[in-house]
């Protein structure tokens, strides 16, 4: 609905040192999978229930095949807990996935589990009936009621459905899409961003893709490859102080990590969101999530521990550049109420970034 | 609808040493309430969607003021994470509870996660709208598919508002009840437990309550005031083998704890619960949620590390004696495709306990 | 030192239902070796630095090979961490067991773990300098200043470097030897006990081994089999109320887990504990420590998590047989200032498990 | 020995937002005192146990009075567990500090904490005797190995004693000292740094104080104020490659917060450590230890948890300065074989931040 504008690296940005993989994006994780479903509806005041809207739902699925009986292994880390995440707890105990991972706004969780339990009895409809077992929904969250009805719950049951049926690899739509479609980050609009990192050969080529809601953070922490863009752009553009937000980060790799190992990479995604000026502050619900595709033979590690050094890498990085692609592409929006959230002037932080050294490098 | 029978203590079982409160519930603590709402429909083959039920909810309600604007202090621990339980994370980092809790079949959580957003937003309409924030929704939950039609999700908000209206305090019924309707524990039928403990008045005088959605544990591994009971009864009315189960204990106190010494107390359920002949398995979700009446001044401690081990010991018996009442009021339950969870045959056990010089002690 | 006693087994009890390896000790999973080193000097009045000395050193060698080139996969977990355990953190972040496990008094932490340093050193002289790391000496503790001069910390790096060129597999030595010589658990006299567990063939066969430093517990709540011998035995030779204590929980398997399916079956010793009486009190340190000597190609896990039950409960019924072993096997002790603590009156307890059903089983 | 150089704000620069404390060390918190002993002997080829020695001892005491008998509020945090960091478990468990916390070098923990063993007993000679319990002795450590005999574990006893008679507050000697003087940070030379924050008289104007001992990093991933430094520098005055190092960062703050609320401003360290280009490597030791100097109630907490965001900033800003002071105080050492490890050179890095925009701000 929201048209992305570019990206950070189109515009000629260099994040980090590692390479990114074809697509700069979790999807070039062999197998991966997102799915968007966009709500825009209405304008004006808020009537609680009736909009405006402007919400979705995003999904992400680890590979094509049926999910429940080949689970890939998966961790989880709450970076800080102000948040409604679902289904962390299982994902920890047993090591593994076994539904798409579906973000959206927070009362919206309810829901979206809900419809998540009837996709999967869809496929699988011995779930729950002796001697198989329930079955984990995972959904993540950030707050989008700036701009959106929140309490409205607008994403119904069908919308998870069309946001799985329409899963794709390949480019991801970013910015103002699917469950990023109301949400802010520093201030400015924000959303849906990713981004990835391909390994050296001699680490083992691996692939690390991450992908992120990001909803978190003030304005004046904001910082761009290092450079206190935040702060440099002062008030202009600014609507009124940001919630504390949060930030969900979903990190797919297709490595064969034992569950200690890739929670230690998981772990990483909080130096990448340090780096773009987030303090975790108090009311941010920031978790993470993190699996691999890597499948056939149950939990098994890298043997040599030390290459794990990479993916950290990769993990800071792909998360770093993940948030910024979100701001750069996520352009303004006007939700309820009249709110505004202005869209990163691109222009005037390009020319910041040239200042201060970091174009053309 | 399913009469309950006489609880243990009642038959002369004296398990520990401390002393209950008046009504050896989680409702000796004051103020705290407990609502149920058991759904029983239909008979016969099951036909998913649409029967048999044999289920429900359970609220436990912390005060009766207005909890989103007056939390209380509280913590989860995860003693074993094959479960759905939802908001354990945000109660972790925050250290407050800020909803009732609600205790449900597995798949419907989703449901009952968001018939307590809608109940919260009656009372408090301002939710989601800056500056008020979210809020978080704590649902437990059990497997009770061997009786219940699980995929139909028959737990309705309108069920979720019926529990909540009706909770009170005093005398709780137990047993197939509410959420336990449905519920199995050591090849028995099992469901709503619950019990009480009171500390000595050197140590404070304060109460400690739990209420237990029991549903885990291997006949044969049944224990009763350390009489081996289950490897006694034999297989003597046993339904297939039971799966791995789950159970969600949840403990309240009305003692100034503060975070770190409120979670010190609830780990020690791991211990009452290992009494009963837990060994936790590997499909059991096994979480606990504890929190404490006494508001105020937020966050503080007993300054007297040590008057912890009343609490300790409190914690651990009153989890013990939940869970065998739980077996002991539950009568026998016939539920989908005639699958039948006998009542714990009480008689025998009270024989056992006599031979094995528990009994008038 | 002080001769041990017949243990529970050869007297008839039958604890759990697994059955226990050839020697039912932590050596029964092949390659694991134990040392102790007991220190029994003098007696009469405490003379802090001179004695009388009631301590020692006892050390778990995983495999006889080069420990430090040759890691075996360990994991640790903190029952209450009131304790001075070392090396946890490295051991829960690495996946890694690089030293032996010594255990040994509180005070002696800081000489053994120097100790432990230098017996590393003498194999591999290239700790520390690079490209080689340094070393994670892991040692815990217990507090045996009843019986003992604790603050003389007269275990000396020559018993320790004894109590390792000693080591060995077979049957182990228990009671009061080793770190256990001046230990105490449930008001008599405690110290170091083991036993073992085999699983099913169909299970994969593989052996669980628990090696313990009893340290802990009070008197009335002693349970043996579920049977409430503490309270039975009432006050009789009893010394002054014990303190808090601690324990020291070391688990050895042959069996390939990955360290999340290790931690999962470690903290199963929680629930073995809790059988013999334990409320983890707060004052009381218990830690635990597994390891799998299987080797050669890092970490990897079972494909069939539900295997893990079987593992879950030889966890639990090796730890309880270790502890009960302790208090069988160890003797009368007197130490400092004539503190006497009596050894488990086991014709008594033998009396009481038979009126209670526990024997002839 | 090694004479500090200029600090970063003496020299101009001005990290973060919010304002130092009168010493900007962590002993702007009242009552806290650091003591260093630096042990520099010798030069050449290494002698594994005579040297040369490059290495020493840092001690931070929380308050003059006896921390035996009035402990401090504390919590730990691991970021990184690659480390033999002492005394954490126990922290966390019971949430009080009662030792000075020492650092030094990673061989020698053994014998500085059995000399924080011996120092407590001095002062309170009936530790360990019941009724009183024993002492917990905490510890941090870096690997110092490529410029000193860390084999030799040079720190005795009495450089300890010395290092705690000679603690004091006011402004804290860093870069070469204590038991900084053998550490290396980003390939260049590290070891102590410190920094503090003064909270808004609206936030209620408590400090916040760090003192971090500085040994990790790799060289190109450095940045100062966002200034990619490391890339800059290039290569010049490199020595050969780091190995992966370990941080340890000690906080203090003199406000009422719970133990829960402390561990949450303890986390944010991560991201100061992330501003100066940490990615938490595989091999580095990373924790951190906070306390707060509020005594005489036990442990309470801020009412208002929102509070609590300028505490996380001020913790993440602190921990950026005291890493960047202790690489631009640290001057060249040169330790065993010749190693060197040069020290940062400030003016070019002073061009690079003018360059860069960073000065006179």
């Amino acid at each position: 609905m929201y048209p992305a504008r570019p990206r950070a690296r189109e515009l000629g940005l260099r994040l980090g040192s590692l390479p990114p993989g074809p697509h700069n994006a979790i999807t070039d994780v062999a197998g991966v999978r997102v799915g968007h479903l966009t709500l825009v509806e209405g304008e004006g005041a808020l009537r609680p229930g009736r909009g405006p809207v402007r919400t979705g739902v995003t999904v992400i699925v680890p590979h094509p095949g049926n999910l429940f009986r080949e689970k890939v292994i998966a961790v989880a880390y709450v970076i800080n807990g102000f948040g409604k995440a679902t289904g962390l707890a299982q994902v920890e105990e047993m090591g593994t996935l076994e539904t798409p991972i579906a973000l959206t706004n927070t009362l919206n969780v309810g829901i979206v589990w809900d419809a998540l339990v009837s996709w999967m009895l869809d496929t699988n409809p011995d779930i729950g009936i002796a001697p198989v077992g329930t079955v984990n929904p995972v959904v993540g969250e950030c707050n989008d009621g700036f701009l959106n009805d929140i309490q409205g719950r607008h994403v119904r049951p069908e919308h998870v459905f069309a946001a799985l049926r329409q899963a794709r690899g390949g480019p991801v739509p970013e910015g103002a899409v699917g469950a990023g479609t109301g949400m802010s980050a520093f201030g400015f609009k924000g959303g849906i961003g990713t981004a990835s990192r391909v390994l050296p050969q001699a680490a083992g080529g691996a692939t690390v893709g991450v992908l992120v809601l990001a909803n978190f953070g003030r304005r004046d922490q904001l910082r761009i490859d290092g450079v206190p863009v935040g702060r440099l752009l002062g008030d202009r553009e600014a609507g009124p102080d940001h919630q504390d937000g949060s930030v969900i980060v979903v990190l797919a790799t297709d490595a064969p990590l034992s569950c200690r190992q890739l929670r230690r990479v998981l772990r990483r995604t909080t130096h990448g969101l340090a780096r773009t000026g987030s303090i975790a502050a108090s009311g941010s619900g920031d978790f993470a999530i993190g699996f691999s595709t890597c499948r056939g033979q149950g939990e098994r590690g890298l043997p040599d521990e030390a290459i794990l050094n990479h993916f950290f890498l990769a993990a800071v990085e792909a998360t770093e550049e993940a948030v910024i692609n979100a701001l750069f592409t996520a352009p303004t929006v006007v939700g309820r109420d009249g709110n505004v959230r202005y869209g990163l002037p691109v222009e005037r932080v390009l020319q910041f970034m040239q200042r201060y050294g970091r174009m053309g490098g």
